[in-house]
């Protein structure tokens, strides 16, 4: 990779350390540039003119000045950083079953386990509004579910897709490892936690934080 | 591809359409199996042992027999019959940035421009919980602001990723061109109505219904 890596960030989201966390593992530079989402810095008009119309962190900007080109979404992100790596599998079969993982994440696990980890972690369930405290229970039970189904898979394999680490265990990690955060209770998934030890122990691996 | 290809599905889903236009668009033979999700079919405790323990359609399966593969997930199913084709760019940013707007789909998008569409054409608005009709002004407001930014983005080209159609155009077009059954009106979108049409007019398209 000739071309520099700059991560667009705020450093609490766990949507930008899966990108680090992949740098990390392939052992790929990667400078960041942060931002605080709850001040509103990514909804300004430059960011929005210049690195995000959506308004939204991560977003990985590869390359500088007029060439730079900027990839939002952070599992996309992943993916560019990965492309060619063991952590995407040559597999036809393995590697769609590792983007299957991603978009679960994105779909079941995200905005539930994340959702109210920020809510009750970073807003505070007092400042919710109405409509968000009357979410709480179904994103509750929708983030056990999903634990609860990653934590089935585990008790087959020792990762989510394939024989070895690939994305779908960086994207899932992210939010999981900080799940107690948004009050979930992780000690009912005895698989998924000897997973979070197994990404923990990986060469490279960094922490959160 | 030698192994037999079956979709379980439900014909009302658009997360099954889309597989069923990548199929056509490949020219790829796919059989169907067909659920009703308003009845519960895929909650099914055979459903749940045998196709998917996320009890979800699509479930894409390949092969039949104890040698069966399940891929749950509509844009994994995608990305495995479109492998190795024209419909994955093979430039590496451009394979990311279409990913990057699959995963849009499926976070931006979906939850909001089809879960209206599935609330308020299927369900039926009176039939809703308070939970659910709660929602539907915040669900309002982020599926607008979802067409808004593809719109703007198709401004300024003819396919969402690339030069050329893609499987992110494929994921968009399924909920995007029924999204007036679900109260969003396009007519505000000029871009997104002459993208719309140049799916439609792709080789071997095939309608929803």
């Amino acid at each position: 990779m000739t071309e520099s890596l700059i991560l667009h960030e705020d450093p609490r989201s766990g949507n930008c350390y899966k990108i680090r966390l992949t740098a990390a593992l392939l052992g790929l530079p990667l400078e960041t540039l942060q931002y605080d989402i709850m001040k509103g810095e990514t909804r300004t008009p430059e960011f929005l003119a210049n690195i995000n119309r959506n308004g939204r962190i991560p977003v990985l900007q590869i390359g500088e000045g007029p060439n730079a080109r900027f990839l939002p979404e952070s599992n996309a992100a992943c993916w560019y950083l990965a492309s060619g790596s063991a952590l995407i599998p040559e597999d036809r079969f393995a590697q769609a079953d590792m983007l299957r993982w991603m978009f679960f994440e994105q779909y079941n696990h995200e905005p539930n386990v994340a959702t109210l980890r920020f809510w009750l972690h970073f807003v505070g369930e007092a400042n919710l509004s109405i409509q968000q405290s009357g979410q709480i229970m179904a994103k509750r039970v929708a983030g056990c579910e999903a634990l609860r189904l990653m934590d089935e898979h585990l008790s087959r394999g020792d990762w989510m897709a394939g024989n070895s680490v690939t994305l779908a265990d960086i994207a899932l990690f992210a939010y999981t490892h900080v799940a107690e955060e948004g009050g979930f209770g992780l000690d009912d998934y005895p698989s998924l936690c000897r997973w979070l030890e197994r990404v923990q122990a990986l060469p490279g691996f960094v922490p959160m934080d």
